[in-house]
């Protein structure tokens, strides 16, 4: 095992990202301690009987010795966590987060800064669609991108914490990327955000049509549809928060959606099958690319996700 | 090995469902011999390449003695198939199909009808997103939903052929269900074509966007589009006549899918968190009842689709 990247680090959530992180910290020997704090009674007394690390009685108690502290709750709630974080914090620690926002959070972070931290925003594009402390597991960051979004116009010290932060996912197996927060959110709202509203969505939909029993649309969700319920089945919360904190490029890449739909609908409406072929043949295309690009190589990366999706036809 | 249901059974279309069908028939000793064959000199040469069966040079030889012909072709050439293939019958053999829409597809083999032969329209609830006489496996259908839309007011030597039918999908390891055709074609229309006509559009919507490169779209892809260009990624000639032909129940899922987003987005666009909260809380209710009713239970079904899809975050 090599030396620990960071000496202790302090977790703040114990849900499906802390406990990765706390346990991928444990397994890579990226940390020589990790302690942990939630909120909830409950989850608290969930995590204890998990071996994810010291789970303390109170924030204060999980954070004051870390040297790098990970927020990993809902976006809404990042400002006054990160309020109640750093006055316990010692001088020089990172303060970082896992919010799939970044514009938000980094205003969240920088709400709470005191001149003593180093505030590093961070997203891991991983996860799964279950929650809570049982969730996590430890090779949920391996071959995922991790986009930091460090502030501006810092100093030597700054650029030492964020090799020291990027060495820390590093070693949990995860590519790094630093990135430009409005940039970031722009991005992700059509590669994230968007599928995952539209996802919502068809759910919705498809148990409110009258013509079909929930039943039959449970029996025969194979057809695609079990894929999006998959997508669906992701914290509420944590989705709430992302579409209130990154409306504009949410509403924009929605606007788009909606009139290409309207666009195909009218091509099926009308019988162009000629459109129809053209869009499929392009989309088809495109997955091609993805598969080159070797963001979807099957094996590699099928151990990721523990519950996986299955097939359509 | 039991004794086969049909002594010989022939396969128009070797694509992925022709082939994994003479593939299936093989392994479980569902058929004596398999003959198949495909209109495209190309396909036919590489199916005789891979052990699916006797591959013949005309549409003829291939049916003329079979027990059992599958029509494993688009919905929209179903019609001048299945007449160029009923003539080369013997009597009393089955006539079936695969096609996702089936009021059409009953028309189709009904146009080809000379009395002599018994005409069974059936659906598979099974495939992945790759096409062609390389992508069948052999068990594609196992534990899948295999659904027969008998015609009504027929004989006792039909309800035999029926029961024939249903005998053979169920060796392959299907669950058979019989169904009304129209019926079949509204089910189908939410759990499976409305899906795809999302998937299609979203990874359009996202090729488009200018303010977003399309190698960031591809490259953190994980974040849950990548599960839309899987569903994206099938056939677009197959989807071009699944829609074309079931125009009427899609357009009545579409109307209701674009009515719900339009509440998601005037939602994000006020800030009604408590609206996107109980919206996203009912999906994540529908998902367990999937899970629950045992259509999505992980280890089973994964080794169904050699490509599956991964994670979301």
């Amino acid at each position: 095992m090599p030396d620990p990247i960071f000496e202790r680090i302090a977790i703040v959530g114990a849900g499906l990202i802390g406990s990765s992180i706390a346990r991928a910290a444990q397994a890579y020997g990226a940390a020589g301690a990790v302690s942990l704090y939630d909120s909830s009674d409950d989850v608290r007394a969930r995590a204890a009987g998990l071996d994810l690390g010291n789970v303390t009685e109170t924030l204060a108690e999980a954070v004051k010795d870390a040297d790098c502290v990970f927020l990993c709750v809902p976006v809404g709630v990042l400002a006054p966590v990160s309020q109640a974080t750093v006055p316990h914090m010692k001088a020089g620690a990172i303060l970082t987060d896992v919010g799939s926002v970044k514009k938000q959070a980094a205003e969240a972070l920088a709400s709470a800064d005191n001149g003593a931290v180093q505030i590093i925003p961070g997203h891991p594009i991983a996860g799964t669609e279950q929650s809570g402390p049982e969730a996590g597991f430890p090779t949920l960051f391996r071959d995922a991108w991790h986009i930091l979004t460090p502030q501006d116009g810092k100093d030597e010290a700054y650029a030492e914490a964020v090799q020291r932060l990027t060495a820390f996912w590093t070693a949990l197996g995860a590519k790094v990327e630093t990135m430009d927060p409005g940039r970031h959110d722009r991005v992700l709202a059509i590669t994230s955000h968007l599928p995952h509203l539209i996802a919502f969505n068809i759910v919705s939909t498809a148990f409110d049509m009258e013509t079909v029993e929930q039943g039959e649309v449970v029996k025969f969700s194979a057809g695609g549809f079990r894929d999006f319920t998959r997508i669906a089945a992701s914290d509420p919360v944590m989705w709430r928060d992302v579409f209130l904190n990154n409306k504009e490029a949410v509403l924009e890449c929605l606007g788009r959606f909606s009139e290409d739909l309207a666009a195909l609908q009218r091509a099926i409406r009308w019988g162009d099958g000629d459109l129809l072929m053209q869009e499929f043949s392009r989309a088809r295309t495109i997955r091609k690319a993805i598969i080159d690009a070797g963001q979807d190589s099957g094996a590699v990366n099928f151990g990721r996700n523990r519950n996986g999706a299955k097939d359509e036809a």
